[in-house]
């Protein structure tokens, strides 16, 4: 369109992409869905319930993998590999577990032409593999601790399905743990919920409440059950890790003992842990905004996205490759000198959330510098180009900092307390996000809660504040302070 | 023992150790196997024909990918992630394809308590689910090429299993890209069989025969098969990796057209190729000894170990510490200060393949040196300490060159030319290795040679030599040199 000023054409480009996403106030579900299509994370596939993660999206989880991994191994955690399947056999062996999860497997009846004597399901979590495994191994005091971890998919035949937030195949980890004390067994599941809230908060910009779950909540076969919860954009709650502690039930179910120093044989104390691709679910309904994704630096693909401007014109194209080479050796960088329009690529890099665009053309050049934009608040900086390899990581630290302060202002603001049932009734049916309430310690009451205002419990957060001094919701005397809500 | 010599303490301790594994003179297969447990590699598990992998041998398959993976992004490769499962129809739409691997693929035929309406199959292989994708993305010629590649684990229903050789999973990557032209995507298939091989060379130490498989040994619906082929200790083959040239024959089975520049709609070009946890067996057959498992520095999880002499004595342990910490600048390192004795520690780290045991007693400190032993031929070099980190990584590299240089002598003494059908039954029969024969190209002989001297055809070596005129089987004109052999 020959004729019209840039600006111009800048607007409708941007509009044009812009339009194919819905706003996240007109239809928040759709929003979603459209982020996770047109920033291409994910494609549909022909595989009921289960998803395509598309290069972009899957470089994503490279990088959470690669820095968590760094965390569990800083820890002392080594990876293992475990067989894809459990012989019913197995998986029935802790009771409360198998109830857990059966009704959710895959089972593989026939191998090639052949019926299987004993059916096999996918695993949906290994902690019947691992106590089986470490039956094997484990004989002496001195084969523990056990600090094990695993990278893999799981599999669950869930109804309802949604990318990244619950597909019926998903990529985690899941740590498994086994410890001569009781004592030591409790400091990892806590030392674990403490590095999986440190990573949400540090690496992901995302806040996140520590706490535990009621027993109603509570992993299948475990004592006890720790969650870090996050608030998304829309007021629901997304439970991002867990860390279960297990005493020596599967320990005793799994006949796995040791012999202490003194020649007495004693079961050990078990953890495990895990978290998921919901993670990537997790940042986009925490960060994303109108224009499609956002994405915390240390997790973006590309951290900074170089735009030549004008490039045609003499010697833009030499200086943005001189500086694209300096930009590499700072952050994952990307030039994009093809032939689609600036707004254009304004618009596409927007959607894909990259943290810092950075714009070079003549003028800039003239005055030796660039300008660069973050993607979290559309601030405009002037860089000069000699000071550029401390100021884009100073740039994408404040990136960081900006996306987890408006996250955790927006959770703030979205935080309620409820005093009473009406209370509770009135906040969950009109203010979507967390609500703070005391409770009794009674399961009648988390079931009542559930049936008449439509809220689960979220955890029992480790920072304890009263509130009152009775239950929400019978009125007899309170135990504890609990958020609610209601979650993905 | 007080009052024995510490060198006869050493030879005890070592000796109770090796007794343990079965030489591999005596019994190759029990040698093997030996190696994989006592090297703690693997466990056995509960679920027939699948192998847990222990955490020194998980480590060794995280350094493989991390190389890798590593080679394929330069080479311009993203990774991604398909479904687990295949619908039955998916399977089924490449004739040649479902046909080679329908009778060993495991059946999923219920979800949760229902019987599913149609039968999933757990990926064997993603050709199809890659086909199924690519329909979806791919329209223009902008769109082309897609250069993709996964990790992930795969099931094939083998009916006899061995550790990494031969499992019903076993972790794998595989490639699978698309393409304009014929030309792209056969030039695609040489280029990922050349960074196999380079792969295989440089970064294992094993040398490796490149070439194309006879038709008869075909991937599943590929036009042609590339493969790398190695010779282990014992004489046999191991194929190593494949890398396959599909023509445009799933494009057309599963409807993928691109719009080329003149609006022509053409059907894209396709290979895919694979490399799995193989090439740890491969690695164990190719360098290991009688003392146990021999580690190309590459992959090896510990590079060198520390191990502390008369450590009680005074001044050895801080010293061992200030060498440990520039250790680890320089390379994989461990000190074990364990209170077990240096021989055990010995034998240890022999079994587990560490490439380089450095020594440091009273007597190294006084003369400011330790003694770096070589797990490849033993070699002791006494190492100032002041070259350190100049001498370790030399001494690697040369552990490197020594592990291939032998294993390239040992292919060249265990490779033989058969002339006739007498000669080559005569060498099968009495001389383990790769067989060089001349072949008319002809099925039939392939078939025949199979039968009377228990070979297969190993590859069309891409470096041709002719060594007659005629077919080793039916005497008739030759077309082309082939390597043969008994394989894994």
């Amino acid at each position: 369109m020959p004729g019209l000023p840039a600006g111009h054409l800048l607007t409708m480009a941007k509009e044009k992409l812009v339009k194919s996403i819905t706003s996240m106030e007109e239809d928040f579900a759709k929003w979603y869905t459209d982020v996770v299509i047109k920033a291409e994370l994910i494609d549909y596939s022909s595989v009921k319930g289960c998803m395509i993660i598309r290069p972009y999206g899957y470089a994503i989880w490279e990088n959470i993998q690669h820095i968590m991994d760094g965390m569990f191994k800083e820890a002392g955690h080594e990876n293992v590999y475990m067989p894809l399947f459990i012989p019913e056999s197995l998986l029935q062996k802790e009771k409360d577990h198998v109830e857990g999860f059966a009704p959710e497997v895959a089972w593989v009846t026939h191998g090639g032409n052949e019926e299987l004597e004993e059916r096999l399901c996918v695993r949906p979590t290994s902690e019947t593999l691992f106590c089986d495994h470490f039956k094997n191994i484990v004989h002496s005091y001195r084969d523990l601790p056990k600090l094990y971890n695993q990278w893999c998919s799981v599999v669950r035949w869930e109804k309802t399905t949604r990318p990244f937030l619950r597909s019926r195949e998903f990529l985690w980890q899941e740590g498994h743990t086994l410890h001569a004390t009781a004592q030591e067994a409790k400091e990892e599941t806590i030392r674990m919920l403490n590095i999986y809230a440190r990573f949400a908060e540090e690496v992901l910009a995302m806040p996140v409440v520590k706490g535990q779950k009621t027993e109603k909540e509570r992993f299948a076969g475990a004592e006890a059950t720790y969650t870090i919860e996050a608030l998304m954009h829309d007021g629901k709650a997304l439970q991002s890790g867990t860390s279960h502690y297990f005493g020596d039930g599967f320990a005793k179910a799994f006949d796995i003992e040791y012999t202490d120093k003194d020649n007495v044989k004693i079961h050990p104390f078990q953890t495990s842990w895990g978290t998921t691709t919901r993670l990537i679910g997790a940042v986009i309904m925490t960060h994303g905004d109108d224009s499609g994704l956002v994405l915390p630096p240390a997790i973006a693909p590309i951290q900074a996205v170089l735009i030549p401007i004008a490039s045609h014109k003499e010697g833009v194209m030499e200086k943005a490759a001189e500086v694209f080479t300096r930009l590499k050796a700072v952050c994952r960088a990307k030039m994009d000198d093809s032939d689609q329009s600036p707004g254009w690529k304004f618009a596409e890099y927007e959607m894909k959330g990259v943290p810092l665009r950075i714009e070079l053309g003549p003028k800039d050049i003239e005055q030796n510098s660039c300008v660069v934009v973050r993607r979290d608040n559309g601030e405009k900086t002037v860089v000069s180009l000699d000071e550029l390899e401390t100021a884009i990581p100073a740039l994408l630290t404040a990136v960081r900092d900006g996306l987890y302060n408006k996250a955790l202002a927006r959770r703030a603001a979205m935080t309620y307390d409820a005093h009473n049932l009406d209370e509770m009734k009135d906040i969950a049916d009109h203010k979507p996000g967390f609500i703070r309430a005391m409770w009794c310690g009674d399961r009648a009451c988390e079931d009542r809660l559930k049936e008449t205002a439509g809220v689960t419990s979220r955890c029992v957060p480790f920072e304890q504040e009263t509130i009152g001094d009775t239950c929400v919701c019978c009125g007899k005397k309170a135990v504890s302070m609990l958020y609610w809500g209601k979650a993905y």
